[in-house]
């Protein structure tokens, strides 16, 4: 990293000129400023955010906290924070908790001693005490912390519009694979409102919960397998991912299932992955950029000081394409 | 954030006893001691990385530019580069080209001004001149600029090996789909060496290429239908991407084509997506944790000033699954 030490020797100067010169500030002659000058685009020198952030105790920097970033919907959410981030002057730093509480917790207390300006927390490892702890602004993401603002995917709402499609089309039989449902996340709305609606129209609904080596390989066989398994006349299924959906797809296929015909499937995200599967996958569309908005008019918002909404809900939409 | 003058305020003494207590420096009773250490506690003070970074002119972070994050396989080569880094004691700072000269641009320039330690550029819009210019330890991925240390996959080595699978299983009649090939990558490599295989077999291929803007919208369907149209005694293809290959299978299933037995399919990445997709894709793995490592063994060595290789290969793997 060149310095302004490096200028100031190149231009055969003292740092103190440099610095003048950079600031545009007391007597410099003409020579000297074009020397400096000069010596700065030859060791390509650039004034760097650092020196500066000091006076005004700020980077410009956001970190963003996901449990991973390979899986298609936090690896959507990531993409479309950073686009966010940089239209808005910040740089994204980005940590995966990796499912694990004690990278996380180290990796947020990183990010706090960069000085980045507030934090973005999408993941489930750490408890609310840590983060409430902290005193920079933060803002979660699908998690209620009492004391933190929230911005929570409308899971209510994707659940029941789920069930109220998969019973139109005449299914009585319906099964729903959850994600692991110990972290008392937003999330296990999806699953809760899907029962009720199943209930309240008489059909029947069983549910399965994948544990938490499933999520963090991705690997929903043996559930998959279990809930083909014991539910031989089951005509629907509710799967809390886009990744489980396709998973059902692959086993109903090599069942020899027809999709739909013979079994319905509703995924949930609306990843890339729903559209690239065959048949393409029904699914329930967290809307992604509105999500990534709320929090970023809120994590701005708070960095200025301003009172923000204790909560905001996101609506979902509802895809529909070949697998119901 | 809370500064070092709010503690002095809490603690009613001088900034300069906050610092002397933080360094251990200089007479201070206990009172002293006790009340700054009380007021950093209630306050939630933390010394940060960055006023320590002037100092070393360090603050410990890692720039990383990729074209997407959302694309499969970059969500999983971010995924790996932020476990590296965390494992090395670096933060992750990731920016994403979107395909987008003047982002990558700013963004680029952005990272050099908060004094990032080193830059990965795994992306491709720039020219070289730009990352020459940089004056910051760099090191490119899939790309080869001269100047700049490359960490590179076996491109050719993976071309060779769908071939000669796509070949030994009988087919005679190929088509390879690549990805936009103007851009001088070294992912062209793929489908030269395809080729090159072909015909020293003696069987025929034919090539299509992609364009950007299915780069990045990840919609193919277009080039995937024109292929299947103009080539309908095909009985393989060699997709130079596992989206590219998910939308052979989609095409093939939607015409009735029987996979494997009518036509084979070969993707390549070997992201998770290939496992998703019925029936499993086989593909070519591009050993991420190889490269990453690669790619962070190289920076770090720069970084610390030692000389390092112009370029590095990784090997691919051949991983087989039911397309073929």
């Amino acid at each position: 990293m060149v310095t302004i030490k490096d200028v100031a020797v190149r231009a055969g100067v003292s740092v103190t000129t440099v610095s003048r010169v950079m600031n545009n500030r007391g007597p410099l002659s003409e020579n000297t400023k074009t020397a400096v000058k000069r010596a700065m685009e030859e060791l390509g020198y650039m004034p760097n955010d650092v020196a500066r952030a000091l006076g005004k105790n700020s980077l410009n920097i956001i970190g963003l906290v996901v449990p991973s970033i390979q899986h298609p919907f936090f690896a959507e959410l990531v993409h479309a924070f950073e686009y966010d981030s940089y239209t808005r002057g910040y740089k994204l730093m980005v940590s995966a908790s990796d499912y694990d509480y004690k990278k996380e917790k180290h990796s947020v207390g990183l990010l706090r001693r960069t000085m980045v300006d507030g934090i973005i927390y999408a993941s489930h490892s750490m408890g609310s005490d840590f983060l409430e702890d902290m005193k920079v602004p933060a803002v979660t993401l699908e998690n209620v912390f009492a004391g933190l603002p929230a911005i929570l995917s409308d899971n209510a709402q994707g659940g029941f519009l789920a069930a109220r499609h998969l019973l139109a089309r005449g299914c009585r039989n319906l099964v729903t694979i959850s994600g692991q449902r110990n972290l008392h996340l937003s999330a296990d709305e999806r699953t809760l409102s899907f029962i009720r609606e199943c209930e309240r129209q008489g059909a029947s609904c069983k549910v399965y919960s994948a544990d938490e080596e499933m999520l963090k390989t991705m690997e929903y066989s043996r559930i998959v397998s279990q809930v083909f398994n014991e539910n031989p006349n089951m005509d629907g299924i509710f799967a809390s991912s886009d990744i489980i959906g396709a998973q059902c797809i692959q086993m109903a296929f090599s069942l020899g299932y027809k999709i739909p015909d013979e079994i319905k499937i509703v995924g949930y995200d609306d990843v890339i992955l729903s559209r690239l599967v065959y048949p393409p996958l029904t699914s329930i569309r967290q809307n992604i950029p509105d999500l990534v908005k709320a929090t970023m008019d809120t994590l701005v918002a708070l960095i200025a000081g301003e009172k923000v909404p204790e909560t905001q809900t996101i609506p979902v939409t509802f895809i529909e394409r070949r697998t119901t």
